[in-house]
């Protein structure tokens, strides 16, 4: 493509996505005050909707499907992205469950009252538009659509190249039923284009439109993010969870708990990737550890004290404790009690989630407060690291940032706030 | 400069910043599990030695204000840079009144119990490293530092080339106080060079080592900061404040509002710039208004209704709805109710803080729920936007921004939060 050809797509790309911001920025307006009735009708017509297209959603999947079987996609990346009736029922079951939470706009955070009589209440708004980069997943488009219709959010969807179709099929069934509740089709918007300029666009130089972007996806999607975001961002980089079974643990208990953090479902940011095991417990914990986990299918890599324990442990690399294998795989390490646990998760964990089982209360609280991970547990599973689980209800992600939201990010996480102040004619002293 | 010169001294300012950036790391990890005890000590001693070493700080002040009386800064700028006795002790007296404020760090937010018996708390902990870039005024030095330290935060400190030598005497009075408290002196640093290059490296290539910017300045500051930012940043653009008043309000109350929101102090952020009036308030509560502020030496640059009040009220500009003049200046306009009022502060606001006066309560209502500012007043003056005011002690800034903090920065917002989860053996089902 010659300079000038690129500057005009790229000036075309430019005229899109204002255009879209511009209309975001005018739908968060309604949406702000939107009631909380109007905004489930349009998330049950969502629902109704989803089903009623099933046909065309379909028949756009199997265009999907086709391209990323010629573009020679991993099976994984193939099942992420297919769909059939009991998905789409599944998404439209989504949508219903969203419709059950409370609405988080308005409500009352705190309220007070000073000295000088002037009543201070600190009231739930929304973010105002948020941009959602994802990849293969279509559900997303109306996981992430729902959330922010919702929290009030006006939202800006960048799905990728790959569920194109799929994608387009679906926002086009929440778009219409937006218009039938009577709200504006662009309360959610879909970028119409696979050019990954609009990407590049959307995080410089849309400060004016976009509050704050959400990536939803793999590691060199989130990386490009950071990297390139001048708007704000809420993204998670990585879920490499621990496990540490302390000498004083149930050893039972443990077991069942490392099988679960681990195989439950492997692909999931909550699913523990490394063992920690107490030298203390060599003897008395870590055989039935590694005896239960090999016999459930699991490769294990583990430092030479877990290889003594039975030869088909692999000898682990530095590297092994820096994966998230997302697999059947799991890393092995004995360490010396609870400070060896603490310094090794500091030295390689993602501050996502980590868990020690012990049945010493002091143990366990020295964890809980010195693990610096969005999410401690004691004496339960790291697959427990989810929105649902939590009580918050649908989650859009699993933030390991330290600003705005940690942890599960929900309808409540997707809010901001004001300050509503009132008095009687207050005014300052000198 | 060659470029091979410039090359090695931003080699050097990048080798200096890493070390400032690892020490910090290492500081707030410390400080992280500091007891409230340990935090309130140093700051007692930091008081403390503001006060003993008031000679070295005069001193270095001087050298200061010489350097910019030689470069010609404007009066306001002198007044800022400059300190005596009793700004010393100002400033040594706020540090010890961040000693009465509650420790937020270990604050269980909320706790809830799951239907599988997991018992979930949300529990504040510090947002880790944070970077303060601001001006000339030399006692954001001891400010923002005692803030960072109270809220468990390492802070790198980055003050104006014009307050370089006072900003350093403070800091030294600081890091001497933290040592004999028993904390590392690295919990507060300050950037040893004036050079800028130093500020885009903090910005941009320190994400590693520092969580969040707090920029503390004017306009260009807070702009720039906002444009080559990597981290993610807490800040403030401007306060273009408004005040409407309604038809409905009590006029001597208006009036009082209005002038305490102008005139109490004209060059802080919370100051009104612009009096929006009611039309249905043209006779009787315009001239009033008008004829208040001018009897108290306010310039007014008012519409056509407003200069038809009185020929000493000069013609607005399109630009006066726009500036913040921090100065006793103030932009008069007359629109239609509520709603005209609603959209001036949607098309000019900075989203700082807006009152309205009025008796009517439903007018009150849709002001505050409609006005998108992070500070909505009724019936009180606008110069209550402080941390202060709020009951929320000492603050970093008010934050127009809409992620995680909004309104005025206390120690609370300093925090970001984790969730500790106990068990008792829960996995979760497949």
């Amino acid at each position: 493509m010659t300079t000038q050809a690129r500057a005009a797509a790229e000036s075309g790309i430019a005229a899109t996505m204002d255009a879209i911001g511009v209309a975001a920025r005018e739908a968060a307006v309604v949406l702000a005050h939107t009631p909380s009735e109007q905004k489930d009708a349009a998330l049950r017509h969502m629902a109704e909707g989803l089903r009623e297209s099933a046909g065309q959603i379909l028949t756009a999947n199997a265009r999907d499907m086709q391209g990323a079987d010629e573009r020679g996609l991993s099976d994984a990346m193939l099942d992420r992205l297919r769909l059939d009736e009991a998905r789409i029922e599944g998404m439209a079951g989504a949508l219903e469950a969203i419709v059950g939470l409370a609405d988080p706009v308005g409500r009352v955070m705190q309220a007070w009252t000073r000295p000088n009589g002037l009543q201070i209440q600190r009231v739930a708004v929304p973010l105002g538009v948020i941009g959602i980069i994802y990849e293969s997943r279509p559900n997303v488009t109306a996981d992430a659509g729902a959330l922010c219709l919702k929290s009030g959010n006006a939202v800006i969807l960048r799905g990728g190249s790959e569920s194109f179709y799929s994608s387009r099929a679906i926002h086009a069934a929440l778009a219409a039923a937006l218009e039938t509740a009577g709200l504006p089709a662009t309360a959610i918007q879909m970028v119409p284009t696979t050019d990954r300029a609009a990407v590049g666009y959307l995080l410089g130089s849309m400060t004016e439109y976009v509050d704050v972007v959400v990536p939803r996806g793999g590691k060199n999607l989130i990386a490009r993010v950071q990297r390139d975001a001048r708007v704000p961002v809420i993204g998670h980089l990585e879920g490499l969870c621990h496990v540490y079974v302390d000498a004083a643990a149930d050893p039972q208990m443990a077991s069942e708990i490392v099988i679960n953090a681990k195989l439950r479902r492997t692909g999931i940011c909550g699913a523990a990737e490394t063992l920690l095991v107490d030298l203390a417990a060599r003897d008395t914990h870590l055989p039935l550890l590694v005896e239960a986990l090999l016999a459930a299918g699991c490769e294990l890599r583990g430092d030479e004290t877990a290889c003594s324990v039975d030869p088909r442990v692999n000898p682990a690399s530095e590297a092994d404790w820096r994966t998230e294998y997302l697999d059947a795989v799991m890393a092995v390490r004995c360490v010396d009690g609870v400070a060896g646990a603490l310094a090794h998760i500091a030295a390689y964990g993602s501050g996502h989630t980590d868990a020690i089982v012990t049945d010493d209360p002091a143990a366990a609280e020295r964890f809980l407060t010195r693990v610096d991970s969005a999410i401690v547990l004691h004496n339960a599973s790291t697959q427990f690291a989810d929105g649902g689980e939590f009580g918050m209800g649908a989650e859009i992600g699993i933030s390991t940032g330290r600003i705005h939201a940690r942890g599960p990010v929900g309808v409540e996480q997707l809010t901001s706030y004001k300050y509503c102040v009132r008095g009687s004619g207050q005014v300052r002293a000198p």
